[in-house]
């Protein structure tokens, strides 16, 4: 598929979702959206990424499939500016595809001139109307099935089984990831946000997705939340019980000992914490966290170097911080002996 | 408030909501609604409950404030032969209460019959719109917190708090039960159905209902799920940490070894998930398990009496099956000395 990316006034700094497309999507980026940028190209900021132009808008865009709404503002709500560029587009015919708050459907100069010009509009965050409970069958796929856990929110997990995804497919294996959060869903191009499905079909929404990714060598499961984290745990219990793991990887922020945004609570050390999961999971399926993942963006080279060294003695097991240093260290600890040979 | 309960066909054996209404609920219920047993007396059935006619329907019932659908039909569909009992009921201006997945509200001949007489309308499941995430402040009320987990679903976690509210009622205290479930919440007439809630606002949810308890000694919340279910961990996980408890009780049917209708899936044993949820609560409020609730139900007095104590011996905790022997053997162990001057 070829698809632009909006990010007016954001691109690349608060643009998480434009840069995670640009890094792990399979799709061509044809353009970025961002008036402020127009004439520069995505390499001048981030050279290690699929590289395209920055234009002013859809009007300057030749071709493309779709356009996706690559940033959020605060509140998730649909920013009027972006409104001729989204016109545009679904004239031509492209899909728009969103991931907020406000959805995109709801609007009905958008749905009529969707409709008129047979356009799909692509809500990610709703989930399908069709959700059940778990039956407990997701163990039965027969990919092997790695879960990224956290210590907290925004500590890695979309990150880390993106980069996990590439590294086996480096390997030649057949990996995919299974997006379980709005950015991991527009990077891939399916998924379910889990933290909007009601509570009793978490579970069961997450099952949905493992046992629907089809027939791969490895699946990669974005986890969302923290077991420990006083709002989000529940999501957190749901994607851990219903995909059914068969390894888990621990993701951690260097050096934090709170819950972000929520300050009074103090998160158990990353050993403890990797025990909680597997406690919490050993009566349903019995994974253990096999590597962890350390993101040590606020360090420098050497303290870096240190924290993953000492993360790796306290867990005992393989650690990688994967945008510094890759994941390849980490990738053959969860893997089993059949489909990891070893560099 | 004057209730009357629709049980047609079900009462008592199949009417749990009928029965726990008659059994902890504060309004005083003037008829039970079973076209098969009409002339009888609920005393005829159970006699512990409060007692109340059973007639054949609406148009034999002199006056009251609600009619509550005291069943649920496997699916939690609207049986069209209550039909006429609910016309009558809202012609005469009486509420109507019900937990079904079919909405009353969605009916439009009720909803026009209703807006004509002024009556309401209250589908219990459907959990208010206003819900967010939760802010890891629950600890902070004044009242003593004590929330029922269990092994399993159907494991006692209601009942369990409606005794522990009367048993403390009864030793002069100001209790109130947090009802987190459809029954529960036809029972005490309020609370939020948890399950029903999005997943990121579940513990938001319990949270709100904790902190609008308003002021009392002690709030019996009840819990929901199981944290090692495979389908409603996040749900249990959700209303552990949003409810933020200062002590848990753990329910257990005696014997019981595998997950209702997850018959692949083994329970730890109580000791074990006894460990489990004071782990997983111990990050964000650090409650222990004080006490044990075992359902005895399938067991006759001597057999039940050693499981009892065997239970008792491995939670090292008092253990009472609240309806075989009460809940009195166990409140003085789920409250502080505060509270608590013992028998």
């Amino acid at each position: 598929m070829r698809v632009a990316i909006l990010a007016h006034g954001k691109f690349p700094a608060d643009a998480k979702t434009a840069v995670g497309v640009l890094r792990y999507s399979d799709d061509e980026v044809v353009a970025v959206l961002d008036r402020t940028r127009a004439g520069e190209r995505v390499s001048d900021h981030l050279p290690e990424v699929q590289d395209a132009p920055i234009v002013e808008g859809m009007s300057a865009v030749d071709d493309c499939d779709a356009l996706l709404v690559g940033i959020a503002p605060i509140g998730g709500g649909f920013d009027d500016s972006w409104r001729p560029d989204v016109r545009t587009a679904i004239e031509r015919g492209c899909d728009v595809v969103a991931g907020l708050h406000e959805l995109l459907a709801d609007d009905e100069a958008f749905a009529r001139l969707a409709d008129e010009h047979d356009a799909a509009l692509r809500d990610v965050r709703e989930p399908p109307d069709d959700l059940t409970v778990a039956s407990g069958t997701a163990g039965d796929v027969d990919a092997h099935v790695v879960l990224t856990v956290g210590t907290d929110c925004s500590s890695g997990k979309m990150t880390g089984a993106f980069e996990l995804r590439n590294e086996a497919r480096r390997h030649g294996l057949d990996a995919r990831v299974v997006p379980t959060g709005q950015t991991g869903i527009m990077i891939a191009g399916w998924g379910i946000a889990i933290d909007r499905v009601v509570a009793d079909f978490a579970a069961g929404a997450t099952e949905r997705l493992v046992e629907r990714a089809g027939d791969h060598d490895v699946l990669f499961v974005e986890g969302q939340g923290a077991l420990a984290h006083p709002a989000y745990s529940g999501v957190t219990a749901s994607i851990l019980h219903g995909a059914q793991p068969d390894s888990l990887v621990l993701c951690h922020v260097a050096g934090q000992s709170q819950v972000g945004g929520y300050e009074s609570f103090h998160l158990p050390d990353p050993a403890a914490y990797a025990s909680l999961y597997e406690a919490v999971a050993d009566p349903v399926s019995g994974a253990a966290v096999d590597a962890g993942f350390l993101n040590t963006s606020s360090l420098g080279p050497a303290a870096a170097a240190t924290a993953v060294e000492s993360a790796q003695a306290e867990l005992g097991v393989p650690v990688t911080d994967p945008i510094r240093d890759g994941v390849g260290a980490t990738l053959g600890a969860v893997l089993p002996d059949s489909l990891w040979a070893g560099e």
